[in-house]
């Protein structure tokens, strides 16, 4: 399915800025703003067959094709969208944003503020969910979409497709929550904490203001990536791939590498310091501890989810424990007291949480049809 | 339970100067070494009633008292340990010990290397289970007890009960093991190795040798044991005590302690990093990485069991995911299939893997009347 055959082939970003001021959540005011966003596929005429994906805490905008014929990596949501794919470029216009606070050419920390010239740094204000979907809302207007046949997402993503279908309900048929939560756990905010104080105390960090002192504060993000990992995959998955392999055959009673899984995380922690920006990670962290669309309504997510007017496809993955099943099905408890349309799958991978990034074929197989409906609507 | 009449009263360790080479599984040999441990109750005429009590990660030669009358704090497991109490100093001869490598007396990284006067920092070995099992031997040997009546620990103290009744077949009668594992999982594996670059990568670590420096890895230390906790407290157990509970009743949209589980989870790192020798952590972790007694049998554990002679106590607690009960019952199934008396008891906690340390009542029940039946033995 992901051979480049079926694939959108080569794909340019494009950039909105926006000169309406954005209130936030905190109480912050973002003067003016940029969007970076890419899309593929045909908006039709009626307009009616945009899909808005949201990523999660390390995505971007860049989520299928490539950027030249050589280009050795593919957009990270390449084997689900494309011509023929699940999430079909045949038939739908897929938008892909980078969320405000990015860093991947949205305004983020690591961005120039226009106020002084300088990166942001310290000073980009904490975003939220909702900021996220009234930013990416002034998006959908500035391409002309008054409602998005879906909003998809996966992690931190399927919070924003929630909290799409509360805030904006006449913009959105369908919201696809998957291998999300309604809110976090004191567990999940425990390890985020964790990862932001690995960042925060790397002496490379200078308060968030390293940019202009020539520093990156790699020995936190590389900390934080490698734990972000082990929680991105099931005990189980890791077993099967590295169990208790050795890198030389035989102990070497040191501590350089050992064990196979420790030069995976460590690679993936040295690969992940080299591009992405310390700050953007607090904030995305942030952005997931502060997701609770319950708090306004007395912590009752039913009465949060009652205005919402889209269908729901709402999916797990038996193996993610860092948003178990349990906590998919919080959401779809919720939406059904609340009398919404929802389709729930629970699918058996061994994959965790990442699951929701790879093609386990009943995975593959639920998108499809769910997306078959909804082209069909789209259509009638 | 663990009130003061209770207890064993005002303890003193003792130290134990051992002048024989002691050959390490690493190929290094330690030509001297200290042991610093503590005893509670009388050693009887026949010498039969010694109980051996192994630390975990963090744990020391106090189990049980304390030091003066107004020692805030008593031995880590003063609730378990003292006159009628499960392991009842009225009937055993109770023995703690800082395992070598320690940080709590024994010989270990931050103690004095004889040969140059200089603490052994980075140059002290890697010392394994086996390691430490020998050199209990050798106390036991100076404490003229011939054969244990139990050997007990939970966590990396299970460990080390298991080996004893593999490597001294006749010198354990019971083995209680306790929230442990036959080995390390790739999950296990890879929280160690965080915990470990964390420690390793903070530049006041100096490869080891930050006591001549005047400095202390701090960062390192504290970012170790925020992670370590939350793989003690169990997902649900935090959500309990925890939530979503936030330090002033409202978002603050910054990277100060928001929810109550980060003053937590900040404060025990730092009071952690305040005590802590981080060789030590780094060489504790080893040794559990490294923990693999069927390794020399092929990976056959029931093969590597069949030459024990020990009655055996497992126990696990449902909440705990570090070392879930399934790892228990991977023991105890080899443990049947090598012939060998077992009883296994799974226990009903909210607890984690620190229910090992606490004393929900069934856990209690099940030590006390394992233990009777110990010391009837014991008296018989």
């Amino acid at each position: 399915m992901s051979n480049l055959s079926s694939s959108v082939g080569i794909v340019t970003p494009q950039h909105a800025d926006f000169a309406t001021p954005l209130p936030l959540n905190s109480g912050h005011v973002l003067a003016s703003y940029r969007l970076t966003f890419e899309t593929y596929g045909t908006l039709n005429a009626a307009r009616s067959n945009g899909i808005l994906i949201c990523h999660a805490l390390s995505g971007h905008h860049h989520v299928a094709g490539r950027y030249s014929a050589d280009d050795k990596a593919a957009g990270w949501w390449d084997n689900m969208v494309g011509p023929g794919k699940p999430i079909d470029t045949n038939r739908f216009f897929v938008v892909g944003v980078n969320n405000l606070g990015g860093c991947h050419g949205s305004s983020g920390p690591s961005s120039i503020d226009p106020d002084c010239g300088q990166p942001w740094g310290s000073r980009f204000p904490v975003v939220t969910v909702p900021d996220w979907v009234t930013a990416q809302a002034r998006l959908a207007d500035r391409l002309g979409i008054d409602r998005w046949a879906a909003v998809i997402g996966g992690s931190l993503g399927g919070m924003q497709a929630l909290q799409w279908s509360i805030d904006y309900p006449e913009r959105i048929a369908h919201a696809l929550v998957i291998a999300s939560a309604p809110k976090l756990s004191a567990q999940n905010i425990a390890f985020n904490d964790v990862a932001r104080q690995a960042i925060i105390t790397d002496p490379d960090f200078l308060g968030g203001d390293f940019y202009a002192h020539g520093t990156i504060p790699r020995r936190g993000l590389r900390l934080a990536r490698m734990l972000g990992h082990i929680t991105y995959l099931s005990d189980d998955g890791m077993g099967e791939k590295f169990g208790r392999m050795l890198r030389s055959g035989e102990y070497q009673f040191g501590y350089d590498v050992e064990f196979e899984i420790e030069s995976y995380l460590r690679y993936q922690g040295d690969k992940f310091s080299d591009y992405f920006d310390a700050n953007t990670y607090l904030l995305m962290t942030k952005a997931l501890d502060y997701f609770d669309p319950a708090k306004d309504y007395g912590g009752d997510l039913v009465a949060a989810l009652k205005k919402a007017s889209a269908s729901f496809l709402v999916a797990s993955f038996t193996s993610d424990w860092r948003f178990s099943p349990e906590r998919s099905r919080e959401t779809v408890k919720a939406l059904i007291a609340a009398g919404k349309r929802v389709s729930y799958g629970e699918i058996e991978s061994v994959h965790g949480h990442d699951a929701f990034l790879m093609t386990d074929q009943p995975y593959v197989d639920l998108m499809q049809a769910y997306l078959d409906r909804v082209a069909e609507e789209v259509n009638a």
